[in-house]
């Protein structure tokens, strides 16, 4: 766990930051002074790059070059190259990854695409508290295509996935409690029931070591999808990328049939011929600035170390679960997130009756985590751009917040729109 | 039609621009040097106004304030707000018409929730040379939901409204032709047959005045979608919009019910709910950067008169079909576009048997339109930032181009990846 009760200092954690590989990478990233930012599981910071990658694109690409810049700034080509680029994150091989449109529209067309390689079996099976637009798109999916949605505590998946499952459709790194499922034993117990195996990524791609293809890519992942604008720091509401492997890619069928998707769409034929590979999942015109933004923040986690920045995660929350049950054991705080190392993501979740206010009275010190209900305070630690004194500040605002009742005033009880 | 044959000369046209009320909005836009732009029909110009924009929304907003700006600096409420600006320019109520997603995603919601409206009636109903993507995603929707797509020319679609049409799904301006539809005689059309209205925008809205309610809401159009990156100047793969009349929203269904469309997103519930209103439509997170980018492009056209908008773009597509009759007669050009104003919308298409070679000549010129398959050379007119001699010098490039058979190089036959 890499930190011991009673063992740990300020200083200590400094002089894990000094001999820290990834330190320099913090440099990388537009953080503002006085802020401790545990959000990036929410919303990746700014990359320094980012803003002047993008005034090129609008000034230089857009401005001068209009209508060209399809070819001659390869702007057609961006799902599939940024893709590529996510595909080395992920486990997966060129030319099974594209990015595009957002999480919730890319499990439409993967949901609908597994079901109708199943036609005889009736149902999704997915965890019973997986993020809300996951079950939402899901039961958009099984009502629209007269199927069942059902649903199983994350520790009985395994043993839920009977003949009649089409596709089990799971995160990855739960939202709520930053528990980590063991992909490749419940893809295998996917498989061995005859169905198939969609990963949504959006809590580790960028965070943590993915393999979806595995060792051998026949036993590996048949889908997956994930968020942008979170590990990748891609921006608020950044396209999202989605993955098909390739041995399904010639019968794969998938609904939203936009042109972006056909074997030709500059031949504008009358009918719909789908691309050949990952491209059939396109459907709309490319988002370009967005996709612009996403591929500088995918290109700053390709240059670290995926070893090194799964240890470094790995310490920081590690280091953060122990400090709360050394300095903040008399509050009532209930740890959410698993201590066994292979069994968390990049965040550590707390419980408290009064979470909501106090995250809010947190996020007035520059302590910035979030909140979500009923009780759930979420803490993400993105390795690229936080230090351990990072952590040890924290947590000394959070046991000053709760000692003090710091929590305790009315403008932290006020709901803002978005937790 | 303001141009008789043999009477104009670019003295006189120059002396239009002089009187053009609309002649300092070109200000406003960063066209390069020589470069005479009609390709705005296809992807419209930048605004001065952008890159700043975009730079706060990225320095400020992003960096600075971090997850934050969902509130602070209504992030959430873009797609509403920018919808509320949209629906001024096609003839809507504010909380009609909302922006997100593409144009081929939008089709495939609004199409879905239109079959969901009639379901006893088996067909979609569209002209035979809609756009590709439209015509894709009925297949795609027709296909999924065991419905049928039926094509229509565009003269004979009022007649072909039977009982067993669901939805009229139009495009009000070709793209290939530039030929407008009678929006309020095909809506009665196919209200009087029981059917519901679909209408794509994507080559009305910021060109054509759009009247979605007409004088009583009853009669107006049920559904609309259109694009972000054509005449409102949002920039490349722009966020689409789309509009629901307030009569339906109650019922509205529709299959992508991803969080942003729920009724409390950050409740977290465990099952769907719909939002109240246009919301419902929503689906993934928005994307910020795009809707931002849009913003300032829809802002633009807010700022200028609708009526001297299409009085201007009358004036540059009639005294360019004028000059092309006058001085290009002899090369075999037919004019696919109607010479009658209220059946034409913001461009002009040429045939030609070496139509693609000669747009690559044009555009080697610096006169930039594009090229439809099989022969169709388009030339778009955005009244916000062209002039008057403009057309008189694209037309002096098409002649001299044809007269001199410019076209006929081997450079200008390589077909490129996007026409």
């Amino acid at each position: 766990m890499g930190a011991k009760s009673g063992t740990l200092t300020r200083a200590a954690l400094a002089r894990r930051d000094a001999a820290d590989p990834l330190a320099g990478r913090r440099e990388a990233f537009a953080l503002p002074d006085g802020v401790i930012y545990l959000d990036g599981n929410s919303l990746g910071a700014l990359p320094k790059a980012t803003p002047d990658r993008l005034e090129a694109v609008l000034r230089r690409e857009w401005g001068d070059d209009l209508i060209r810049s399809w070819n001659t700034h390869g702007w057609i080509e961006m799902p599939g190259r940024i893709g590529d680029k996510i595909a080395r994150l992920i486990g997966a091989a060129p030319g099974e990854v594209a990015a595009a449109d957002s999480t919730s529209v890319n499990l439409f067309k993967l949901l609908s695409a597994a079901l109708a390689l199943k036609p005889d079996r009736g149902a999704i099976l997915t965890e019973e508290i997986n993020f809300p637009t996951d079950l939402y798109i899901a039961q958009g999916v099984a009502g629209l295509l007269g199927r069942e949605l059902r649903r199983a505590p994350g520790a009985e998946i395994a043993d839920a996935i009977d003949d009649d499952v089409a596709v089990v459709m799971l995160t990855h790194v739960n939202y709520q409690t930053g528990a980590m499922h063991d992909m490749a034993a419940i893809t295998r117990a996917a498989h061995d029931s005859g169905a198939l195996m969609l990963w949504d990524l959006s809590h580790s791609a960028g965070a943590v070591p993915v393999d979806l293809n595995g060792p051998n890519g026949a036993d590996g992942a048949d889908f997956a999808v994930g968020c942008g604008y979170k590990y990748l720091n891609g921006g608020p509401g950044a396209p999202a990328f989605l993955f098909v492997a390739a041995r399904h890619h010639d019968a794969l069928s998938q609904p939203l049939t936009g042109w972006m998707g056909h074997a030709a769409p500059f031949d504008f034929e009358g009918d719909y011929r789908p691309a050949p590979g990952i491209l059939r999942t396109l459907c709309g015109t490319p988002a370009i600035l967005g996709l612009a933004a996403l591929e500088v923040g995918v290109d700053l986690i390709l240059e670290a170390d995926a070893g090194g920045l799964r240890e470094k995660s790995l310490a920081l929350t590690g280091v953060f679960m122990t400090l709360v049950a050394e300095r903040c054991g008399a509050f009532d705080i209930i740890v959410d997130t698993p201590r066994e190392d292979a069994r968390r993501g990049s965040q550590v979740s707390l419980r408290h009756a009064d979470g909501y206010p106090i995250v809010q009275a947190l996020i007035a010190r520059g302590v910035i985590g979030d909140f979500r209900a009923p009780d759930i305070m979420r803490f993400g630690f993105a390795p690229l751009y936080l230090r351990h004194v990072d952590v040890w500040d924290a947590v000394e605002h959070l046991r000053d917040v709760l000692e003090n009742r710091g929590w305790d005033r009315p403008e932290f009880h006020a709901r803002a729109a978005v937790t």
